[in-house]
């Protein structure tokens, strides 16, 4: 059992989805990760709220093996976004994003954080990737997702975290645009010349596809559900399970990850059927043993 | 061994991809279906050209389980179709589709073949559909394909169809747009009350979804290829593989039909590796075996 360091963002959402519309509600890639992650090892949280975060928005984390005391909290107000989702949940507007106390993070993490073996630096400024990457002494495994925002914005500073990760998990048009290459099979490939062994490429409702040290590649669809309320978080969510589970393993092999790709899609499959964690915060353990099974199910000739 | 059916087109197709141009290629869904089905079990192929389709054009069927009987040849000109692909060959333009022979084509079964018990009805008008299945005695399992352009346009003769037929293959768009609903669960579940006891959605480059008759779904992916060339044929190449299949078992169980969806998958795989049926006629049934067992890699854990 390995514990796992998450730095990314804790916020405040408002979302709007064709099934109706929440406001100020707790989300943040650090905290669906954390959460997620939380049922198969213990996580230690890197990042900053501001005086609003409450302790009843930090309820979240409760009664979880979620350590908090990497959590700063600083005068000013807590991160903030707003998204609009189309009737077909697969296109989205943010409203805004207001980085707020995220402006000036300066992350600083608790000396007994700086021997955590698991990292995930989550979709966040590249710069501050690096900074906490450089603040673990020797992680055993470092996964990290991006955004085309950075890709776009950070070039180079993006760069240089990718050098230095295992396993990057992004969306097929953020690996299309980092890559410079339309064709999926291509792009891992120049991907993982950057740096990451192990790509894991996120398709929303198609699932995951998974490029391997060997060239191989390994899928895991997403689950047919028939009511979807909220997609936010659901690709942390899915990192979060995917960490947590190769995190409790602790032996990185293509059959763990495989399996981690599974439990990380059916935590996701959890997430998306409420608002915010809502669904998250009341799973239990049987429930995930059962979708995996319904995975297999789906997968399996 | 059950002989397999199929009616549709046999067709001259011209074909732009950002991989190159031909023009006046054989093609159409009878032809991709039957050369595929013929790895699994003996085709019947109900379908008409003209007398532009020369012995050289015929040689696609030659030396394969497939009886030509039903093909007649009337004077006129085959079914022509040209298609422009754009760059991420999801999308394609139909530059002209001409109907020719096939404008008046009435089909009439060769008396053997009035005994055949699997049926594929690929994708052609839902009358033509309807009068060759009025003309099999007691078939034992029947697919069928359609498209947009019959939901639209001869709704009412295709909803006789679906009614009769125990597997539909169509793809998403279709499938939402047969059902008015964008969910595919609830359009597979309002699919299935038309008829159906099975629905495979085809989604391109992210797989099959089947939907069976106890609500669950399989799912199949598409191979990652770093290599397409020609994406014509592959959702009847599917279709040949996964009703060939089916018809090489005899039994339906969900366990052979989700080795079918394999099958099909992987038939599709090779079909779209190079231009017309080019690579599907040099295919051996050793490279079949060997991505089937890919499929096995990408998708076990």
């Amino acid at each position: 059992m390995n514990p796992i360091l998450v730095v990314g963002s804790v916020a405040f959402d408002s979302i709007k989805t064709p099934s109706g519309e929440v406001s100020r509600v707790v989300g943040g890639a650090a905290t669906y990760f954390s959460v997620a992650a939380s049922f198969f090892t213990d996580v230690r949280v890197v990042a900053v709220v501001g005086e609003d975060f409450g302790d009843s928005a930090a309820k979240v984390f409760g009664g979880r093996r979620i350590n908090l005391d990497g959590l700063q909290r600083v005068p000013g107000e807590t991160f903030r976004w707003k998204g609009v989702y189309g009737d077909d949940l697969n296109s989205r507007e943010s409203v805004y994003t207001l980085l707020n106390v995220f402006a000036d993070f300066n992350p600083v993490l608790p000396e007994p954080y700086r021997d955590t073996p698991f990292l995930f630096l989550a979709n966040i400024q590249p710069q501050l990737q690096t900074r906490v990457l450089d603040q673990v002494r020797a992680p055993k495994l470092v996964g990290a997702d991006t955004m085309n925002f950075w890709i776009e914005g950070a070039p180079d500073a993006l760069r240089d975290v990718i050098k230095r990760v295992d396993i990057l998990t992004i969306n097929d048009s953020e690996a299309r645009q980092l890559a410079g290459e339309y064709n999926l099979v291509k792009a891992a490939r120049l991907i993982r010349q950057m740096g990451p062994r192990v790509l894991v490429i996120k398709r929303g409702e198609y699932g995951v596809l998974m490029a391997r040290e060997d060239g191989s590649f390994f899928t895991a669809p997403a689950l047919p559900l028939d009511t979807v309320i909220d997609p936010t978080g659901a690709g942390d969510t899915f990192a979060g399970g995917f960490m947590g589970y190769l995190a409790s393993c602790g032996e990185i092999t293509d059959a763990n990850m495989a399996r981690a790709a599974i439990y990380g899609s059916a935590l996701a499959s959890f997430a998306v059927q409420d608002f915010s964690l809502d669904r998250l915060l009341r799973l239990t353990w049987a429930e995930i043993e059962d979708r995996y099974q319904q995975f297999r199910q789906l997968t399996q000739f």
